[in-house]
């Protein structure tokens, strides 16, 4: 009679875990390709944006103290000496007593320092009835407003979203400085898996592991070295290991973590560091580091599904120096108790701005997660949450 | 002087936009290409899930009446006619009297109904020792327990997670029915721009809008078909949106198309069914339709994001029959004031579970969405939002 002898305390084996962490490297990379990749580097900005004083409306381009004398009623009126659209740079230079029509984002031209909306204007050939007072930079977005030279614009860790693109991009910035994809091999083991459905037999069921813990690894910022589905045979299991050591920096691999009969995961790695952790679901997770870490997960896809989550990502989190996860603190929408002495992951959905835990336990119920959106953690020293308890919810990746 | 005449309310431009849309074509992929592709049909469940009775834990397989008569201290001895570990089917029937050692997720053997748990037996040779009482199916995962064969397993426009995957591989599902990729075509149009800072003259500015659709269109389950940059003359223009029309399902033009000298997009462009609406910012938006949609947006890129979110999500979201954007409702960190009669998109973030308002306006200040995740929008009939109110955050794709 085996059972776990004892269980190690969440926290303990997380911190066991980010020991072993030590930060990835990097690789600079085109910034047309860097959408949703890890930002390893701070981006101080190279210039100043806008580079330029341009006008931020269509009108004219003046001098502000030719138009002081403007009260109600009245105007003044000066000569046009140009017209300026975008992308343009006018030779001219506006003196008193001129104007240079101007389009929005075009340059302001030399010596003007301020712009008068077309909508107070009238026109008359040459000459422009200006009936509105502005103030020096008025409607001029100035060199540097937004951004100046040398100001950081995006921090280390920052995941590359779109807005990102277009900012980088304004910038002039061809390259960035991002983290490497970690090279994951998933190692699925079972005599009773079979990889797909046509060669069932009875008593078989279909590895469903795989092509989960494949695109967790994708939404984590990692790319599938490898995909290996093995009999539950020691030397066919080592080989695998060190098949996929060559070219991976991680190893998932499933089933046999267990006590059970062939449940030899556990006995046959080297250098296990923890086995048995106070989780609920997902208790057998060992963790194995040899120059590189190797997860040994439960056969189960909800176990190996929070056991993902629970120490694959916080690892991934600390090499890659980001957040992968999103998480909000909302109301939990009814009471619900836990066991003490275990970290439970509650599998739950938003319902009208409400954590709603999806009542279906068990690690072979696979439609628990499916029906699930993301999860709240309760801790081990607590019995449970209260209804209309704060509770922070991550987001399923 | 030229000026919108009037703007149209939001509502009403996105009610024009929403007529406008119909279902997208659908395709049917392999199961593995389907990571955060759009679901475009129920599914129901083919199968059982389990497929078969098995064991929830490592044990002994018995018939239940056999341990009736256990109670404290006692036990009944049965003999041990089998060993049934993951994967195979045992040919014998435990009849009263035996027992089969069986293994967690292997098949119940014929005649059996019940496991009892390891730890609660100790084996001698032949014969196990049970030393504590079960019940009918205890430790038993039930044929169809999880999912019963015809049940509704994912709806349609569901975007597809891995734990989906998993769920789907495993009732030996291969191919799924997804909405098809919608192609978009980006037109940039401005005698200002250049495509890269090497060529850049003074007065001209890099296209920073063409990176940031690309990814937005990309984030929203569509593909890029093509990325034109073309001067301000009409000819190319039309030329381009021609060329475009053969190969695109939507078309995305920005620049000219507010009332500046040479913003004559919304003159150019046949069938314009609104152009100026009651946003803040972006105001200039049109909106096109011929056979399929071309939105006209403004040059400015936060202008361009904020069109993005406001017009081309919610005809996406209504063509895939889907839920492109994540939302959350949160109370609001501070007053803030908003002009009346515009749908104010307020660039915000998360801090401390409360929403935070960006204070930086003005199209230009690209820095502004850079720094912020997400928005909430203020109704154009409200003045603004009461520290402490409810509102919702909507995430940046």
């Amino acid at each position: 009679m085996k059972e776990f002898k004892s269980l190690l305390p969440y926290d303990k084996a997380l911190e066991i875990v980010k020991v072993h962490s030590k930060e990835f490297d990097s690789e600079s990379i085109d910034l047309h390709d860097s959408l949703d990749r890890v930002l390893s580097e701070d981006i101080v900005s190279p210039v100043d944006s806008p580079s330029f004083d341009r006008s931020a409306m269509d009108g004219y381009a003046v001098q502000a103290r030719d138009t002081f004398s403007i009260s109600e009623g009245s105007h003044v009126t000066l000569e046009i000496i140009d017209s300026i659209t975008a992308g343009k740079v006018s030779s001219k230079e506006v003196v008193s007593g001129t104007a240079a029509e101007i389009m929005t984002g075009a340059m302001i031209p030399k010596g003007a320092d301020s712009v008068v909306m077309q909508e107070f204007t009238e026109r008359d050939n040459d000459k422009v009835r200006i009936y509105k007072k502005v103030f020096p930079y008025l409607h001029v977005s100035r060199k540097g407003e937004d951004i100046r030279e040398g100001n950081l614009i995006l921090k280390k860790g920052t995941i590359i979203s779109s807005e990102h693109l277009s900012l980088l991009k304004s910038l002039g910035i061809k390259n960035i400085l991002v983290k490497k994809k970690p090279r994951v091999s998933i190692i699925v083991t079972g005599d009773e898996l079979v990889k797909d459905t046509e060669k069932i037999e009875k008593g078989k069921i279909v590895d469903s592991n795989s092509i989960m813990l494949s695109s967790l690894s994708k939404k984590s910022f990692c790319e599938v070295a490898h995909q290996f589905l093995v009999a539950d045979e020691k030397d066919e299991i080592l080989k695998t290991i060190n098949l996929s050591k060559k070219d991976s920096d991680i190893i998932l691999i499933t089933g046999g973590s267990s006590f059970g009969k062939k449940d030899f995961l556990p006995k046959i790695i080297d250098n296990i560091l923890f086995h048995g952790v106070t989780i609920k679901p997902g208790k057998p997770i060992g963790f194995s580091f040899q120059d590189f870490p190797i997860f040994i997960m439960s056969g189960y896809p909800v176990a190996s599904f929070v056991q993902f989550y629970l120490f694959v990502v916080p690892y991934l989190e600390n090499i890659l120096k980001t957040k992968i996860q999103k998480s909000v603190e909302l109301t939990f929408s009814q009471n619900y108790s836990s066991e003490l002495g275990r970290l439970e992951f509650v599998r739950c959905i938003l319902e009208n701005n409400e954590i709603f835990p999806i009542r279906l336990s068990g690690s072979g119920v696979i439609s628990s997660i499916s029906s699930s959106t993301g999860y709240v953690l309760i801790n081990e020293n607590i019995e449970g949450i209260n209804k209309g308890e704060k509770s922070r919810f991550y987001y399923y990746l």
